[in-house]
């Protein structure tokens, strides 16, 4: 596989079209456990190398670099729009924390629509510049975080803590959370619509938090703001044709529903048999969804699992990825053998997926 | 509903015969929300409530006469046979940590069969005067963590980093990882056996980390564990007519796998939609579901969540109960309140479970 076959490559996978082989990247492939990583967060704040798009950019490009992966994923994190949107954030390894959460309709006034390509510039001209040093020819991958995931922290301030302070808002002032909810769906369309602007081919929406709500809750709060977010970000004509991939991590019972978000690719976690998605939903383009834990070796298992995952889907129609973030402790060859072993893996004769949304 | 009633319902539930409305208890009621618990607490560790049975008794019995409980379930911790087969065992409100885990063949000699009635003689003599202090006429619950939750203590020594190295030894050692789920296979059916022995009237196992593996994961290593524990645990005439519940959190993907177990009823978090279930294993009864984060509050949504559950199966056959443990946080009044509703729920008319495991 060339270089400039990378990005013709993802697209075909995301629209269910033939393929070679299947695409493969990694779930925070930017990354912890890559030495070179570590030695930048050793001289920057994780803040600092998300708001410098030198760092982000080097940093962004450092698993392609290493490890040939067939998409570079732009460095950022999912509550740079909550700071945009006015509340103090702070960012470490272990996660994020918010000191002034969002717990009722006077905080809520707190935040303000942002405009991404001024007030989140450094991501914008993060994605240009990716673009650029990767001749256009390698997908760059925007993202952002699903409304209730992001409402999660907004409202919990941190996700240690668990999550009963948004739950009894819901059950206590659901206006309050749909609001809320809403207003993060506004900015999150308007922010992915700049991000395909500055020159990314596809954008993911993280729902990480999503099974922790009943199938009837997440009907009523999550999914309502996730179709919202995704028929507002295709209004805008630059965005149109740009694949949506939506990540949901343990929800299992939650599919049924998230499928009418209107995504074009689901991403799912190892909770879910992908023979069974492709059987359930052949409109779809799915992503995933080997167990982090099992690139911590032994290397057979990790070929294993990835011909097991592509002989699943037959390979068309198929991202292959982690079902969660790369962990830290994984030894970079064992990264490696991961994206080789899906780079390399069979895929079956194709045929025609049931119906795409290009089709329609 | 007289206290003599208490053990016939509780009972009936389990066997999906007729009741006039469905037995209720929560999960972790013996537990921090209580403040009678908390003066407890102030003063003894909680291995030390564990391990002397005036307080164990006592706590246990607490949650029975603040709310009118239709249970008591025993006041112990799932690692306290871990400790009993020889591991060194601390134990906090935050969780249990075991300094030296179990990570090789080396370490698994460290383990030994124990003898229930003697090396935790405490909680026998718990149960023991659990069912004189209650007259016999309330159901006393046993319990024990099913193999492959205790294991992951086992192996991690800890919960909070994750699962890591389990799922390591599984890929990686998967002979080590059977090992030692035969061996908490086999001790959990003889502390249960004791446990009946001593006047459990039924027991629960908790699979709380189920829901981490794959299903191909589950069914190879988690599942044959569980079956044998049941098949073990029933070979003994003393426990073939009690009751096994088995709990399983955030295993939506699992269900299909986890009734093959063998267990009289299946005890479901807010993921699992009761009414689902119900149609699709007529022959089990069914525990939960409601989430513990609507005890927080406000009142009438925990009288429409338990309202909702009980009608989801029409009442037979339904143990009411929570999806989880009850949060340390929630008022007691609105405990109070999930109890009476429960208690207060209308039932409809009963038609037969298709089929129960004492028509076999």
């Amino acid at each position: 596989m060339t270089v400039e076959d990378r990005k013709t490559l993802f697209l075909s996978a995301c629209r269910g079209e033939p393929v070679e082989r299947v695409p493969v990247w990694m779930m925070r492939q930017a990354g912890r456990y890559l030495p070179e990583y570590r030695a930048i967060r050793a001289k920057y704040s994780f803040l600092d190398v998300c708001k410098t798009p030198e760092l982000a950019v080097e940093v962004s490009l450092q698993p392609y670099r290493r490890l040939g992966v067939d998409t570079v994923i732009v460095f950022s994190d999912i509550l740079i729009p909550a700071e945009a949107m006015g509340l103090a954030l702070e960012l470490s390894d272990h996660g994020p924390v918010l000191p002034a959460p969002v717990r009722s309709f006077a905080d809520l006034t707190r935040l303000h629509d942002f405009d991404p390509e001024t007030e989140t510039g450094f991501l914008m001209e993060t994605l240009r510049q990716l673009v650029r040093e990767t001749d256009g020819r390698v997908p760059v991958l925007g993202f952002a975080g699903a409304p209730w995931t992001v409402a999660c922290y907004l409202v919990e301030g941190q996700t240690k803590a668990g999550f009963a302070t948004i739950k009894q808002m819901l059950y206590a002032e659901p206006g309050l959370l749909q609001a809320l909810l809403d207003r993060v769906a506004r900015n999150t369309a308007r922010y992915l619509q700049a991000q395909i602007a500055a020159g990314a081919t596809a954008v993911q929406l993280f729902d990480t938090w999503a099974g922790e709500l009943a199938r009837e809750e997440f009907d009523a709060f999550a999914l309502p703001a996730l179709r919202r977010l995704i028929e507002e970000l295709r209004a805008d004509p630059r965005a149109r044709t740009a694949p949506v991939i939506l990540y949901l991590k343990a929800a299992h019972h939650l599919l049924e529903s998230a499928v009418q978000a209107g995504a074009d690719v689901l991403s799912l976690d190892w909770r879910v048999d992908l023979a069974e998605a492709r059987q359930r939903w052949p409109h779809l383009a799915l992503q995933g969804n080997v167990d982090p834990c099992v690139l911590l070796g032994p290397r057979e298992k990790i070929e294993a699992a990835v011909r097991a995952a592509v002989a699943k889907t037959g390979g068309a129609g198929h991202i292959l990825n982690l079902g969660h973030g790369i962990l830290p402790q994984t030894p970079v060859e064992n990264a490696l053998a991961f994206v080789r072993a899906g780079q390399q893996a069979p895929v079956a004769a194709w045929t025609p997926m049931a119906r795409s949304r290009a089709d329609v």
